[in-house]
């Protein structure tokens, strides 16, 4: 690489194409915790164009047309990835743009940096873009929980648009999510002597066999069902060869319907177990270590409804848990809507289709000009 | 302590009574790989008398009278321990010498080192005293697997007594061992997906309630009762958090009775899995990682049945593994004949009762006197 070539890490062209756009954010390392270069390349890009304000919330840049149009769109996208897995840099080969984060989500925020670049005078909604950090970690760190509880006012709005890879079609609501231990007890012994203790991952059987046969629910809601999970992510014994162990911890990850608040969805899937093992009740501890809602799709909100039929798409419903629920619980009814399959998230192998890119923007521009 | 008390770390007194001595033994740190300085210092007491011929194969030390007697009988002790557990130095209260090894097995030490310092010309059976290191790690480094390989006829005996620790009764024989790892196989997959993989976790519920459900066996040799076992010792599955796990291993510890071959014992131990599972026989791998037979009590052989009837004491079955195997493969019979409670070996709280210790000295010497 040449000087020019690396200087391309400091700034953005957001008069380049939606494609280079977005091979030149996959080429600014933005992984969680450290999207600060990304952030200020996104920020100066922004301050340089007289029809937005800019404001800066840590390492999250948001920037807003103020035109007093009667209604207010979010378009929102984090600025983070997870960790690089040899997929940098950016690599554009048969119509795919192939790079960490190519498809989780930098494609969808380079849709959104061009509507921010070109749409200098929306006809009839002001647009508040959201290029936010740390989606990808701990809840407590996302910037969008930041900016929502520091300078909430930015976050006002009719609609929220998330751009995470839905495969440039329309997923509406989401599934919650909820996280829990499930501890076996026993008594240890050693192996010699197994008989003298109780054996806690033997007992385990019995845990595992209700998640083998448990048939999760599939939940209509607005026309889309939303099929749920509940999965045993790990499972952990084990003190010595020649011991028997004393204890053995489920983790369970379940996710949840939006019709279920995290209350209803905790007493679900407590009740599960409850009702299992009744006679051994007290064997069990379980315990929730976190628990989040969903957001139902909300597709009769006129706002979802409106441009659900201008894009004239069937919309599906997300299975994962995204930030539109965040949107949803701020009172912000909210889609996700941007370029990308969803399965190829956190892939190493994750691309975004350049097809998609262009349909994005050229629907999104259809939309608000 | 004074310059004189650290003296002792060098020297061993083999006048001194049986709880001193086990107490200087227990003082002299010989966790398994440094067993040097203990070594040293045992070869260099019974190479000071001179009615026994010293020989030493690495940290292991034997001793033989030669006297030309129609029987050799064995007296073994391992000289290493576990790793320290804040359990040093030794301490007598209330009759029993608290400390590392006190028990597992340094009080037998102490015996057969004040065998070999008075026996000086036992009247019906030579004797071999071999102390030996590294019992208590994997077998390719113990002391008595390097002799047998290095020095084979100093193994050459009509019986051995092995010191471990027995309640100063006659444990005779050993369970057999078996190590194996089961596998269960599925599918990866994202939580929010779960449907699309297959869960390993949920699969090992069969697996884990085989075991749960399974009656070990009591086998009845000479009299004695062995009572099998099979555990679980660890469960091991989990990729992260959001992920459906693809494998779920399940190490299983098997103790059967002597009366099973190594190779029988495997046949047994995968015959649960393959009736159990039948139709799901391919999703498992079963992978014996050791198998170690264990030895019969051979209380019709002639010098065992002649030792126990001079004892007086009612022969048990030894439960735990212990070098009696090595004895019997090497076609030597074998029993376990020491003090100690064997349930405290490998204990932070370990002791020996000093009235054991003075037992088993006093009815071996009667013995081979």
């Amino acid at each position: 690489m040449n000087a020019a070539a690396l200087d391309l890490t400091a700034a953005l062209d957001l008069t380049a194409d939606v494609v280079e756009l977005a091979r030149a954010l996959v080429d600014i390392p933005s992984e969680s915790g450290a999207e600060g270069p990304l952030a200020d390349a996104v920020e100066t890009a922004l301050a340089a164009l007289p029809h937005l304000s800019v404001d800066r919330v840590g390492n999250s840049v948001v920037a807003r047309t103020t035109l007093g149009r009667p209604e207010r769109v979010i378009i929102a996208g984090h600025l983070d990835t997870v960790p690089a897995a040899a997929n940098l840099p950016a690599r554009l080969d048969g119509g795919l743009l192939h790079g960490l984060g190519a498809c989780d989500m930098k494609g969808g925020v380079a849709v959104a940096l061009r509507l921010a670049a070109t749409l200098t005078a929306p006809s009839a909604r002001d647009i508040t873009y959201v290029f936010y950090e740390c989606e990808e970690v701990e809840g407590d760190r996302n910037g969008l929980h930041r900016i929502a509880a520091e300078r909430p006012e930015l976050l006002a709005a009719d609609l929220a648009i998330l751009m995470e890879p839905s495969g440039a079609g329309v997923e509406a609501g989401c599934q919650g999510v909820l996280s829990a231990d499930i501890t076996v007890r026993g008594a240890r012994a050693h192996t010699a002597r197994a008989w003298m203790g109780v054996n806690a991952a033997h007992r385990a059987a019995a845990v595992l066999r209700l998640l083998d046969e448990h048939v999760p629910e599939r939940v209509v809601i607005d026309g889309l069902e939303y099929r749920e999970g509940l999965s045993a992510v790990a499972v952990r014994a084990g003190v010595a060869g020649n011991v028997v162990p004393d204890t053995c911890v489920i983790s369970l990850n379940a996710r949840f319907a939006p019709s279920r608040s995290a209350a209803q969805a905790e007493s679900y899937v407590r009740g599960l177990f409850s009702a299992e093992s009744h006679e051994n009740a007290c064997e069990y501890e379980f315990e929730v270590t976190e628990v989040v809602p969903g957001a139902l799709p909300g597709l009769d909100r006129p706002a979802v409804a409106s441009l659900v039929r201008f894009l004239g798409a069937e919309p599906r419903p997300k299975l994962g848990w995204t930030d539109v629920a965040r949107f949803t619980e701020l009172g912000v009814p909210a889609l996700n809507f941007g370029p990308g399959d969803p399965a190829l998230a956190h892939t190493a192998g994750e691309y975004v289709p350049v097809g998609q890119l262009v349909e994005c923007e050229r629907k999104l521009v259809a939309w608000l000009r």
